[in-house]
């Protein structure tokens, strides 16, 4: 790498987007839509290949991405990444997008099952947190935004399990936009609030896809540009959280 | 009028914002915000004077703009700025902004004044969406949008009109939004969360003003961009409640 | 009246309660309530006919009543109603169930109609309210309580209008407590979240009375007893809110 | 035992209180509540000696209750614990009083505390309700409460930890009432939002006791009136979530 090189990265702006999986999932495209907007885009999520396949799909189109595999719920693996982060660029947005769900009457769910809901999805948003305020304050400013869902704000089965980690999740967020905030690092909360047109539901629920007929889906596309929006908010006027779902979705 | 000047106008979007008053307020700002995005903007509010004033600054910076002066709490100045707005274009987006506010202890606010407030913010809001929702519809998609406050959410004295009237505002806006959606028009509510740095705050609060600091309240311009924002979201992602704060808020 | 019967009654306890209807409803329910737990009961409503029949079916069971027939929109009918309240004993406890509801897809409701909804609703709550602190302040203690819905919490059609009266309403109920509780009045709104088992669905929709089976509509006995609980709180721990529905009810 | 007393304890009315500790603190004065309504009280807490004081305070006044240690975070001693309670008698309400809490700005927390606060607040409340639940369903009737905070509502630093497992409480138990309401189990939550005057609070702010002044803070007596209330309800109408403060409590 040439000195020229070098320098470059150091003013590269970074964002941070963790629970990145398929192509066709919301974690691809925030990733699409901040690397768009300029920024080199470090995606983690557990698999290797979704991650490389997501980068070179970014580097296609002229952008810059980076994989950085990793499990959100093991902290030194998230302290590792930050690492790297800090030696690409400075660090402005950090977007936890991971969630673990199971869906089971209650009492069937099993007390594992309970606390790998929680793990991946609260205790994941707090080790994230944690792992990407540092670099962030150290940016002067910045954005933390976390994705959440309707069960964030209501508990029902068979979603007990992850409806109490989105709900943890979501009082997360808000304690850290209180705390944050006056720091200058906006913390926002996406309610997505419906289903998004993507490859677990394409895969998983054909038929419900087919009958909500055009936009009665999120299109992942659409959800990462209120994430886009939230980080061009100016500071007089920040949103903590914000609802998106579908025109004929019935709430 | 030339037969191109009006074959012009038949396709002009319009945007229509009512409770517009001082220029450097949340109803101008949106105004010349509109006006930016290449919409006709129809300003509504009571003085005539100031309405033309901005009309006059959104020409001057080479926009579109309108005086139609009106009161919202009468349905037939409502239905008669409608019938002009149809024939200046396509209404593509409204806005309601106008609110009564009176600040007084609970047993010290007499009939008149609780009613007053309601019939500026609520009734208003109501007769508004009657007047602007068949023209909207007629267009076939649009925005309908609502200015909320921290009141919006929570009754408390000296605001007990201003909170109630608010509330009713924002409830009114829910049922429109579930029953207009699916018709294709957005309706959502901007929780305003904090004083705006306009003409009435620097008039009646000063100290407050400068004691807030920098960006410490709502910048009108800010605030315009998220009703912007709204009116852009793709309909497969809609947002109904959006809350806006200056970033050292405390909430 | 001899002057044994007049001292006894200058240490009578009374309750007041407006929107009182027919003897299958809640508002006989909660006088019912109230006269059984020795207080005696004022009832308002616009019925005397009705009203008088509340107060012999109360008078039969051994309890205390008044029949006081006014318009809860009338300022000046509610002054009078307590004024005369003042003079039959203390004033502990008042309770607003009036409310006035129109079923229509939003365009279709007239401004009267919308008015209309307020006016019971809303503004009655508040000009209760301003009739029944004076006494109660003078008590030193009591309650003042509200009777709210499904719709106080969410704005949908066909119940816009009633939905931003009733969200008005509850606004209120919080304004109330903030400014009234330090002063020893304990304010409190009740969410009935269902059908009511009384005359009004037993008339209009008897088969889904029918149909929801036993217990699976609200019953005004059970609701009465909450409200009836509310009084009795300890004011170290007052509710202000306090939902109510049938245990299959789905929400 | 004679067959007499064991046919008497095969009628027992059992109730079920965890998070029981300090014998001025809430969970002590649930046990009194629901041991002086007649039911015969199990009480789970870590503290062998704590609940024997209050097992011993609770026979001397008549009542009946038992001791029955365990930690609400380890599924087997809960299983065990439930064991004992279906001998004893028929259980007809259980509940779940049990929190940990941490107080450091969130970037001061540690994995293991956040963690820690989880697994006895949210973890312990779904434990207890999976070991509850089979012996209220088989009662075929019940109540199942849980105690919530201020914080259940809202996430603010340095209670970050606190909020998000309350928050996941609040979650489970909004769940859990939506899937057992229709099987005939009460499932409440109990929002207590104030301080509570007993021992913690003592101990660690006596000055803040004492500048709330009389009934400033919230009595565990009158809080556990509002359990047994909520164990009272006619199924209806009842309630799932109160909230309780003190009278002179900003809220």
């Amino acid at each position: 790498m040439t000195d020229a090189v070098q320098q470059k990265e150091a003013n590269t702006r970074v964002a941070w987007i963790a629970g990145v999986g398929a192509s066709a999932g919301l974690g691809a495209a925030l990733a699409r839509r901040f690397a768009r907007g300029g920024l080199s885009v470090a995606v983690t999520g557990r698999s290797r290949e979704r991650l490389d396949a997501i980068v070179a799909e970014i580097e296609r189109a002229g952008g810059q991405a980076l994989a950085l595999p990793g499990d959100v719920t093991i902290e030194s693996e998230l302290a590792a990444i930050a690492r790297q982060l800090v030696e690409r660029g400075t660090l402005e947005v950090a977007i936890f997008n991971a969630a673990g769900a199971t869906r089971a009457p209650t009492l069937d769910l099993s007390a594992g099952q309970f606390e790998a809901a929680w793990r991946v999805t609260t205790l994941g948003g707090f080790l994230f947190a944690r792992a990407a305020l540092p670099p962030l304050l150290a940016t002067g400013r910045g954005s933390l935004l976390f994705t959440g869902a309707t069960a964030s704000l209501r508990g029902r089965p068979p979603f007990a399990a992850f409806a109490a980690a989105k709900a943890g999740l979501r009082s997360l967020a808000q304690s850290l936009a209180r705390e944050f905030g006056p720091r200058n690092i906006h913390v926002a909360h996406v309610i997505v609030d419906g289903g998004i047109d993507g490859e677990r539901l394409r895969t998983s629920a054909p038929q419900r896809v087919a009958e909500r007929g055009p936009d009665g889906l999120l299109d992942p596309d659409d959800i990462a540009d209120a994430y886009w929006y939230l980080h061009q908010q100016g500071r007089s006027a920040w949103s903590h959280e914000i609802d998106l779902r579908p025109f004929n979705e019935s709430f």
